[in-house]
């Protein structure tokens, strides 16, 4: 695989794209707009509907070679064979992901505090966790169980501490894009501003477009 | 691991055990009363909470060398060294399930009706699959989601065409537990029968009598 390109990470949620096909539809449009990264998240899904749908995901962005992240669900990426996972606080712990997926594969932690991000440093030096999901920027629709938001002062504090590539998610938009670039953000990782949106490349090359325009200042 | 005796079957649910140390109470007692296999259902928990409760059974169990049988998350189960998983048709097929726990695992099915029970004769024949669930016997509150009640005779139907062990879920009692083994049944599976109950394993202790006195008969 080559080098992960963090700039723009699109989770996908089932319901904004409308089901399985809207959602492959919806990856291969921000992949021709350059995302670098692509999550699975579909929490409400029974396994063999998430399987089913990041095998199409598989095929459909073997082209643009970029990687496919399974949210929570280990024994699914593995099943599939995606590229990695993302664990949350409360889901299998990063060394059992990694344990289980192997030293190739790309294991990402969510974090929302100093705690957190403090005890990640640990299973980044031991290789568990590749990056970080910062967040939520702010309060944000499609993860109601989300934890405070930080702004980005927040987000630059803990971004400033980072042990490792970290990207900022909910809330993100083409508006706060700029501002998390400059407050260290190695990419923005977006649902609702691509997820659902009329053009949804359109949408994709504006983001990209913003944080770039973020780095650059 | 030993041969597995399927003739008293628990299914631990959190919320009528009141959280994982009762779990962890009556999967012990059940135990002492002969049950010989013990899953963990919880449907609603994240894995980490899983996990965790199911590493505490692993500990409590293992003087009674009886196996432990995740439900539906295979990635758990490998995580914690589960001795199975427990798939039913819309988790991770159970081809997945054996390809990622190996041959030596336990990897149960559930099946609802004739065409389940025709494709699972495959599935056993290649060796991906140990032993079926077949119900719901009757109506359950515990499984709001299950299929069709089968009765009795439904589930005898189904027994006769087995292509090995199974047991009988979904309403499952004292009551009609000889009926179970006079209709074809290696076994019967409860939640509420024991979970919950007074006296977790005189409950259990009378399941298995009613069971063994269908046999019998």
């Amino acid at each position: 695989m080559k080098p992960i390109d963090y700039r723009l990470y699109l989770v996908l949620d089932p319901n904004l794209c409308g089901g399985p096909q809207g959602m492959v539809r919806t990856a291969v449009a921000a992949a021709r707009a350059g995302a670098g990264i692509i999550q699975l998240r579909a929490p409400d899904w029974k396994k063999r509907a998430i399987a089913d749908c990041g095998r199409e995901l598989l095929s459909a962005l073997a082209p643009f070679g970029i990687p496919l992240v399974i949210d929570d669900h280990v024994d699914v990426a593995m099943a599939i064979g995606a590229q990695g996972v993302h664990v949350g606080q409360k889901d299998l712990s990063a060394r059992d992901a990694r344990r289980l997926m192997g030293p190739g594969a790309l294991v990402g932690l969510s974090v929302s505090n100093a705690p957190e991000l403090e005890a990640s440093r640990q299973l980044v030096a031991e290789g568990a966790v590749d990056y970080l999901g910062i967040g939520p920027v702010a309060a944000t629709r499609t993860k109601p169980d989300a934890a405070s938001p930080l702004g980005i002062e927040g987000f630059a504090k803990l971004a400033a501490a980072k042990p490792c590539p970290v990207v900022a998610i909910g809330s993100v938009k083409a508006g706060n894009a700029p501002a998390l670039a400059r407050a260290g953000a190695d990419g923005v990782a977006v649902v609702s501003a691509i997820c659902g949106q009329k053009d949804p490349e359109a949408s994709a090359a504006s983001l990209l477009a913003a944080y770039l325009s973020g780095i650059a200042s």
